[in-house]
């Protein structure tokens, strides 16, 4: 397509070159830019090296050039000074950014040191992108390519989430308006519970008939959890896309309810948080196997307060005991990771912290403690209500990270359809 | 440095480009590559696209190019029909590989397709690189230079256990046979509670003796944590070389001993693990803002139920009260975020679950919740052991994850000192 908009994403760091960091960010920041309609050609990362980052800049063949790191205020932090060469221009002090590094290390009770000042000297040739989460400016170069065409030239600090409030308050929005990239309407949806096979078959015939209707499927899978992308052309039309859309999105709701628990970012903690939330109900845990991860993943929501109550992590059998009122007895009968245990262990929590609604975790996370009748990957999940405790066995086998993992989406989706039953 | 042996790596995939799958091969095998002397200019990662990977394979300048992706069964898989291309070669079919494959399908229980076999095809002008760990080989090509000089190039599936494998078991020592690059000696030291650029002003001089032996120090910062590497030239002596470095690194103890936390990969929590497993002694904790953040790395470490008994997150006041033991009339006068109610917290936990040591977290996690006073961001940490309670206040502003990270580092390092001292 020749009006297609491309981009390269330029990731600068020693430090992603020897493994000592992972380059998240050209993946979000690749995520971000097929949302609104421009393609990544390429990635590339480089070394805080004058000649690579030089030679990359003078490559540049897409409309846009993302780049990312090297604006820290150490002497290995070059990227500002190799684009103020590139662009031939030279770096300039701006008092209100100087202002505002003093005041943000005076808030946090220290001095600023000259090199940290020196993060308002900007190249004078390029538009300033504000840092609302650091002290590393954002810096917006263009370049006319002749005609109507010219490239855009990006600079962002490599820290995540400075640079991710950074492109959703302007960088996206400003390549929205420069480039107008054909508008795509995508819509994801969000299941687990079943594999990417064999939901592939159990949704063959609707996804037939996508093609009718110019609607592309991509499947996203990821550890106990596949996501369905739908996207199409506006065409000038985003309401009738969107409708389009809608419509399919609709049928797939119908098909494969059980499955659904969320659309777009949505992460399953969210939703369970909302659905007490709109309930006015209260949550507690009892882990033994998910040591604390399932709090964690509760507690990671904003405003979890309003009804996550607490949860005890009974890792010790001791604490199984005294603290959940587990019988010895039912522990030496059945062993820990059990129907009985981990139904008292539910039922215990959420009567001691007296709350609406818990959930309990009792498995083999491995590496070792497997037997031949409870391999490492055996999980008991029991949710408890107002209604009874309701508990299922899982089986996730893999390192102990994914059993971790896998065992908390599964309690989670566990307790959302149990919610809305 | 002329004899520098250099690499590049090129990644392929259309899921690498939207963010689906986060390219965590490349930096692997950078730090591979990085222990063997072989320095990694540049990763690229493309997708599925003839034209970009013949471009990137044309344009290869180093001496190395590590490849990998786009070997699998499927039709957007062209990874090895490219590389035909370039070398102008055709595929042959390898009968032993052919019998491998319906072997490892068959010990599935299924019965392989013909793309299944077809991964039996590889390059005439290649070696063939063994997989033992799935079912599409490796392509090892060289090409002349002239002189003595040549260019590898080599070709990887992208799913990491399977590349893990090939690249130990063959194509590191193979690199090493063929390029004999410089031996490089490493040793990352690991420091935790002073920010990157205070630090550096603090072993300032230390870093400026380090040129005269030889010996070039790089800063690994990221959040709460600043890894200090440093590393020489071997020249044919190894042992002299390690002897050099760690005297250096012996200097680097001495300055600065309560920041450093342990070496290389370590993980704060292991090192508590070990410490605590050395001693014999236990650990339970209390969690309000971490939210079972703390319990969570404590037990993702494999053997952490030899010490690690249990823990209360107490997110509201009531399981404050009634599973800690804090006073109501306590939590009314200082707020649930102060150092009475922190102690209490330790203190609470240590004597319920009866452990030698205890560790508890109070503070404002965000985004709401924060005063003038006690601003998001503040957090009570307090470690209960054997000879009495001693509790922290810290402050780490930034987003609900990061003052969750930044507090159970501060508290993992608040309990290592106590532990060693």
């Amino acid at each position: 397509m020749s009006n297609e908009i491309t981009a390269t994403i330029l990731s600068i760091g020693d430090e992603l070159l020897i493994g000592q960091t992972i380059n998240t960010n050209a993946g979000w920041m690749g995520g971000q830019l097929a949302q609104i309609g421009i393609r990544v050609r390429r990635v590339l990362t480089i070394g805080d090296d004058r000649d690579e980052i030089l030679d990359a800049l003078d490559k540049a063949d897409t409309d846009v050039l993302l780049i990312t790191g090297g604006l820290g205020p150490t002497k290995d932090d070059i990227t500002k000074q190799v684009l103020c060469q590139f662009f031939d221009t030279r770096l300039v002090r701006h008092p209100h950014i100087e202002a505002r590094i003093a005041e943000f290390f005076r808030s946090l009770g220290r001095a600023p040191l000259e090199v940290n000042l020196a993060q308002a000297d900007l190249p004078e040739a390029c538009t300033v992108v504000p840092n609302e989460r650091g002290t590393a400016s954002g810096m917006w170069f263009e370049r006319s390519l002749g005609a109507d065409r010219k490239r855009v030239f990006v600079g962002m600090p490599g820290v995540p989430y400075e640079m991710h409030t950074m492109m959703e308050r302007h960088v996206l929005p400003e390549l929205q308006r420069v480039f107008a990239p054909p508008t795509i309407v995508h819509r994801t949806i969000l299941t687990t519970g079943l594999g990417e096979s064999h939901l592939a078959q159990r949704i063959a015939a609707w996804e037939d008939s996508l093609a009718e209707d110019g609607i592309k499927l991509a499947y996203l899978p990821s550890p106990g959890i596949v996501k369905l992308r739908l996207s199409t052309y506006a065409n000038n039309d985003p309401v009738g896309a969107r409708a389009r859309v809608g419509r399919k999105a609709e049928q797939l709701y119908r098909l494969v309810p059980e499955l659904i628990y969320g659309e777009g970012e949505d992460r399953l903690e969210q939703v369970v948080g909302r659905l007490l939330k709109e309930r006015g109900q209260t949550l507690s845990l009892a882990e033994s196997c998910t040591g604390g991860y399932v709090s964690h993943l509760i507690t990671s929501v904003p405003g979890s307060s309003a009804y996550f109550t607490g949860g005890v992590v009974s890792y010790a059998n001791a604490v199984k005991m005294e603290e959940l009122g587990i019988p010895s007895d039912m522990l030496e009968l059945n062993g820990a990771v059990s129907r009985p245990v981990v139904e008292q262990m539910a039922q215990g929590v959420r009567q001691a912290l007296r709350t609406d609604w818990s959930m309990a975790f009792s498995g083999v996370a491995g590496p070792d403690g497997g037997t031949p009748e409870k391999p490492v990957g055996t999980v008991w999940i029991a949710v408890a209500g107002p209604s009874g405790v309701r508990s299922v066995q899982g089986f996730f086998p893999g390192t102990r990270d994914l059993v971790i993992q896998r065992s908390a989406l599964a309690g989670l989706n566990l307790l959302r359809k149990e919610l809305i039953a």
